[in-house]
C-alpha cells in the first residue's frame, strides 16, 4: 500500500506482449496495486489496449484494462506512477528503463540488460531478497532520491535457484550442477516459436540461455559486498545448463543433479525435509503474492507435470519432484516452474510488494 | 541371404504392436528378408492381418501383409522361417521367445527379457556386433545346433551408445556421464500414453527406463569374458540418466555430458572429427540397413530435431549437434536416434543381416 | 441453499473421472453446495479421493475432496445428500442411477442413459428449463415424493442448441442446420484417446456423437406434452452434424450453417444483437453458475477460439463469432463451448441450482 | 522428357520457401525433371541453397539442392530452363510471373495471381486437363510460341474438387455444397502460424480461403468457353465454405455435405463405386506422378486421418472416408488432401507432366 494507504498506482511497460498481459492480469488481481498506466511502442501508443494488444492468455482480459489507452514509454508520460514495470524486449529495455531511471522511478525489470550490472539486485523474491541492501547504494551513486532498479531472473533460472538456495542455507555450498531444461513456448513471447518449429518437435537450442542461466544463479546465489555496493557471485560453483523448447504452453521442467560440496551429503529424507520446511522473507512480511509454500514436494513418481502443477501456489511456487539419488551426484531431482509468474511477471510484482513493506517506496 | 541365394524367411512375433509394425514396414523394403510369418496373441491369430492390426504408422501398411492370416506365437506355427523377430511385450516375451530358442530359432528381440542375461548379447548393431561372439557359448551351453538369441537394446540406450563408443575407442575409457532425455509417444506402443497426459504436458518419468539405460549402457560398451561364456560389463563408468516423456511422434533427443577418464580430454574439433569419423562392422561387411554414415554431426546450432533428423540414413543414423564444452564435465552434446528404427527394429534387422553375413544363420 | 438456509449437500457418482473430477472442482466453490458423498467404482470404493482418482485437471484438487472416502455407488451410502450429480460412464449409469431414482434422490445426470425417455427432461439450463414441467409427471407416475432425474445433453449439443434457441425465438422456426464439430480430447474421459491417434492428426470419428445431437436439439428446443407427461421433440427441424477430434484439451469449436423456415430471414444485424440480447431463467432468478452473459458475441475475425475463450463466463457463456451470410443457406457461424462445463458439470448444477430455485428439491 | 528424351531442365521461383522446399523434393524424385535453377529474393540470390533456405520438411534436402547457388527470380537468369515451377508468395508472384511470361517461359503457378484470370487454366491435374484448351487462346492473345501459364488452386480445393468432379461426371450436376476444413500448419508457410496460436488450440479462420474455394470449385468444375478462349464457371453450383486451422502438420481435412440437382440421387453405394473408379487422363497418358489411384476410398469408420493417409499414392491421391446419408442434403463424406502435394508443388509437377506429354512444352 501506499503512505496514504491506498493501493500503489502501478505502470506498466512493454504491455501489449506476452509479459506485459502477464502483468496486467496478475495487477488486476493485486490489491497493493492499481493498474495506472499503460506504456507500449509508438505504434501501440494512442490506440485502446483491446485494440492495441493482440491477447493471448487464457486468463480473459482485465476490463480496467480493455479501454486504457496505451502511453509511449516516456517517463513523463508516467507521471503519478510508484511503481514501473517492464516487461519490455532487450532490444528496447536498456535505454527506455535507463529513461525511467533517470527520471527517478522505481523500476522492475524482466529484462536481461541491467540483469548482471554489480550494483542492481537480480532478485527471484522467494529467495535473495537481502540483495535490496544493493538499492540504497545505486541510490547514493546516482544521486536519486526514490529511483532504482531491481531485475528478476531469467524463467528459467527462477526454478533453478529455488530449490537450490534451500539446499545451499541447510548443507553448504554446492560444487556443481547441471540441469537440462524443457521450456515453455510462452516464454518466447508472440509471435515466438513458429509452428512448424514445435509441432511433433523438439528445438534443442534457446539463443543465450544457457550462459544467462549459468552466471545469472552464481550471481542469485551469492551476497552482497560488504559496503552493499556490488554484489558478491559465488565463485566456487560450477552450473552446466542445456535448454530446450517444448510443445508446452506454460511451465518449464527442469532436471537437475547437484553435488555438495559436503564430504558428506545429506539423505534424500533431509532434502526432502529442507525444501519443504524453507521459507522466505517476503513469506514473514505477509506480501500479497507470497506463496504459501515456496515449494511443493510431490511424492507422485510421474510429477511435476506442467499441465497440472504450473498454477501451484498461484503460479509462484516451485513444485520438486522425482527427489532421489544421483549415480553420478549427490541428487537429482525434476521441478517446474511457472515462467510468466514466478519466471517473470510474478516475480517483479512479488519484488515490488517486498520493496512497499520494506519502505524502498 | 539363404544358402540358397533367396532371401531369407523371416517371421515376426507381436507383429501387431507398434514395434510389430515398423518391424513390417522394414521387411517389406529390405531385399536380405521375405515375410515368412505373422503371430500375435490369440486374439488376433486367425483373422487377416489388415484387420488384426490397428495400424498406426505413417507409412502405409504393405501389401504382403494386408492379407497374411495371423498365427499364434507358437513355433510349431513357425517351420519354414529362417530368422524370428520379436516385438513382443516384455509381459509375455520371456516365455514366447524362450519356446522359439528351445525350438532352435534364431531370435532377434527387443524385448527386455533377456538383455542382461550375461551369455546374450545385447548388441546395438553400429556399436558392438563384437558381442556375437557369445553365440557359439550359448549354443554349446544348450546344446543347440542353430539357435541362439541377440537383444538389442532399450530405445533410449540405442542413441546413447553410439557416440559414446567412438569417444571410447579413440579417447579411452569415459569417467562419468549425465543424460537428459526427452522421448518420443510412440515409444510406449497403442494405445500408450494418453492423451490427456502429454498434450501440453511433460510426463517426467517413464517407468523403468532409468535403470534400463544405466545398466544396459554399461553391458554394451564393455566387452566378452575371454572364454566367450558371458558379457563383462565396464565397471568404471557411471551413468545417471533422466527421462522424460514428450509430445513428439518419433525421435528420442538425449542431452549429454560426458566426462572423459583421461587427464588430457581432447579438444572439441577432435571430438567433432571423432564422431564423423566412426565406422562399425556392419557398414563394413555391405549389410542392407547399415547406415552410410553412423553418425550424422551438424554444425546448425539448432539441431538435431526429431521432426527434421529422424529419418536420417533412414533412421539408422544417430545425429548429433551442439558438440560444445562442458562447464561440468568435459564436453556436452545432443543426439537424436529414432527411437523404432535404430531403437527398435531396425537394430534387430540390422543385428539379423549381420549374422547372416558372418554365417551364423 | 436447503430449507434451512445452510448447502446443500450434494453427492457425485463417478467421482474419479474427468466430468466427477470437474464437479467436484466446481461444487468447491459454489455457495450453494457443500460436497458431502464421492462416489465410484469398488476398485476405488474405501480409499481416500487423492489416491483413487488420477488427477487430470490443471486446477488443483480441492482439498475437502483430498481426504474424503470414496464410497460404492450405493444409494444407502449416499443418505443425507439432498442432491446427487452422476458423472457415470454410460456403461454403468443406467442401473446406478435407476437405484437412486428408486431410493427417492434428486439426480441431476451427464450420462446418455435417461436422455431420451419422454418423461425425462433433456435440460440445458441457459436453454430450457421450462421442460422441469415434466418432473411433477416423473413423481406421479412413479408415486415417488421428492426423487426425480434431470439430465443435461451431449456436450456438443449444448453449445448448438444455445444461439439456435435463441434464433427460434426471435425469428421463429428452424427449417435445416448443418454442423461440424472440432472436439477436444478431454470429452473424451481418461484415457480417453490415445496420443498416437491425435498428435498431429484429426479422427473424423466419435461414436455415435452425430446421432446423438441430431436426435437431442430437437428434444431440447421443442416443448412439453400439453399434460407434462412427455417432451414434444420439434418435427420440422433437419439437423446433419459431423463430429471430429482434435487436438485440443478442452473447448468445442462447431462450424454452423443455418436456414430459417421464414420467407424473408432475419439480416445479419438482427441476428448478432439477437444472440447478444439473450436471456434465460436461471439468470432471472439468480442462479450462482449462471454466466452474466449466455453468448459473447465476438467481433474479432479469428474468434472464438478453444484456448482463448473457453473460459468466458466461467466455462458457462457459449462464445459465438463469424456471424456471416451463408452461400447456401441463411447465416453461418462458429461458436464455442466447453464441454466439461456448460457441456457437462456446470450444466448440471445449474439444473440443480434452478431445481432449488424453483422449490423442486 | 524433352524433344531430345532426357529430363526437362526445372527452374523453381520461390525456392526456399516451403512450397518450394516441396518442389525441391518432388523433382529430385522425378525422371522427367532436372533441378536446374532455383530463384528466391534479392536476400538469399547468390547463397548456397542449404545455407539460404530454412529446411522444414521431414525429407531431407535433396543433394542436388544443397550447394545450387540461388539466383534472383529474373527471367535472364533462367535460360536453359524448359519449365519454370512458382511458389512464390502472392505478394510478388503477379509481376515475377508476368516477367517470365512475357519472357515465353512455360510457368506453372501455385500462386493466387492469375488463377481466376479467364483465359488462364485452373487446373488440378486429376481433375479438369481439360482446360488445357485455354493455352493456345493465351499464346494467340499475347503472340508467345512457347509461353502460357497453368495455375493449380487453393490446396484446400484441390481435395474438393476430385470427388465433386466424379459425382458430376457421372450422375450430373449438383446443386448445394456445404464444407467445413481443418487445415495443416503447412499451408501457412514458415514461420506461418505461431506456436501459441495453435498448441491446444484452433484458429476458426484463414483469411480469404473461404471466398477462394467458393470461387475456385465453380471454374474447376465448369468448363471452357466454346472458342476456348475463355473459362465457363458453373454458374447453378452453390458452395459454402468454412475453414480452420488445426494442430496438424501436413494434410488438410474437409467435411463435405452435397445435394444433387437430380429429382433422384445416387445411392451411397453407387456413390462409393463411383468414387472408387474415377480415373483421369493423366493416369492414361501415363505421368509419373499421377497416383494410381485418384481416391482412396476408405470403409474404416475413423478415416481418412492425417498422419496416417496424407502420403497415400504419394500425397498425389485423396482420401474419401464415412461416406454416408446427409440428414440435410443427399451425401456427405470426409476427405483427406496432402496440401502440399496434390494441393500445391505436387499439382504444378503433374501438371507439367501433363503439358509435356501433350506437346505443350
Amino acid at each position: 500500500m501506499s503512505s496514504t494507504g491506498g493501493p500503489l498506482n502501478a505502470g506498466v511497460l512493454g504491455a501489449t506482449g506476452t509479459v506485459g498481459q502477464r502483468f496486467i492480469v496478475l495487477l488486476s488481481q493485486n490489491p497493493m496495486f492499481r493498474i495506472h498506466s499503460l506504456g507500449a511502442s509508438e505504434r501501440s501508443a494512442g490506440k485502446a489496449y483491446r485494440l492495441a494488444a493482440k491477447w493471448k492468455l487464457s486468463d480473459p482480459m482485465p476490463d480496467e484494462a480493455r479501454e486504457a489507452l496505451v502511453k509511449p514509454c516516456d517517463p513523463a508520460q508516467f507521471a503519478g506512477c510508484d511503481v514501473v514495470f517492464s516487461g519490455l524486449d532487450a532490444s528496447v529495455a536498456g535505454d527506455i528503463e535507463g529513461a525511467f531511471l533517470a527520471a527517478d522511478f522505481a523500476v522492475f525489470s524482466n529484462a536481461k540488460n541491467y540483469r548482471m550490472v554489480p550494483s542492481v539486485p537480480l532478485c527471484v523474491p522467494v529467495v535473495n531478497t537481502d540483495h535490496y541492501a544493493l538499492v540504497a547504494g545505486q541510490r547514493a551513486a546516482s544521486g536519486r532520491k526514490k529511483g532504482f532498479i531491481v531485475t528478476n531472473s531469467n524463467c528459467s533460472t527462477s526454478g533453478l535457484v529455488v530449490p537450490l538456495k534451500a539446499l545451499q542455507d541447510r548443507f553448504g555450498p554446492l560444487r556443481r550442477v547441471v540441469v537440462t531444461t524443457l521450456q515453455a513456448i510462452s516464454g518466447a513471447g508472440y509471435p515466438g516459436v513458429a509452428s512448424l518449429d514445435i509441432l511433433d518437435n523438439i528445438v534443442p537450442l534457446i539463443e543465450g540461455e544457457e550462459s544467462k542461466m549459468e552466471a545469472e544463479v552464481l550471481k542469485i546465489l551469492g551476497g552482497v559486498s560488504a559496503d552493499a555496493s556490488a554484489c558478491a557471485p559465488l565463485t566456487d560453483l560450477r552450473v552446466s545448463a542445456t535448454c530446450n523448447r517444448v510443445p508446452v504452453i506454460d511451465g518449464h521442467t527442469e532436471c537437475v543433479s547437484v553435488e555438495f560440496a559436503a564430504a558428506t551429503p545429506p539423505s534424500i529424507d533431509e532434502i526432502k525435509q529442507c525444501l519443504r520446511e524453507y521459507t522466505c522473507e517476503a513469506q514473514r512480511l505477509g506480501c500479497y503474492s507470497a506463496p504459501a509454500q515456496v515449494m511443493q514436494v510431490t511424492e507422485e513418481e510421474d510429477r511435476p507435470q506442467p499441465r497440472l502443477d504450473r498454477n501451484a501456489g498461484g503460479g509462484m511456487s516451485v513444485t520438486v519432484g522425482r527427489i532421489r539419488e544421483c549415480p553420478v551426484f549427490h541428487v537429482k531431482f525434476t521441478l517446474l516452474v511457472h515462467n510468466t509468474v514466478l519466471g517473470a511477471a510474478g516475480a517483479s510484482i512479488l519484488n515490488a510488494e517486498y520493496a512497499a513493506k520494506k519502505g524502498y517506496l
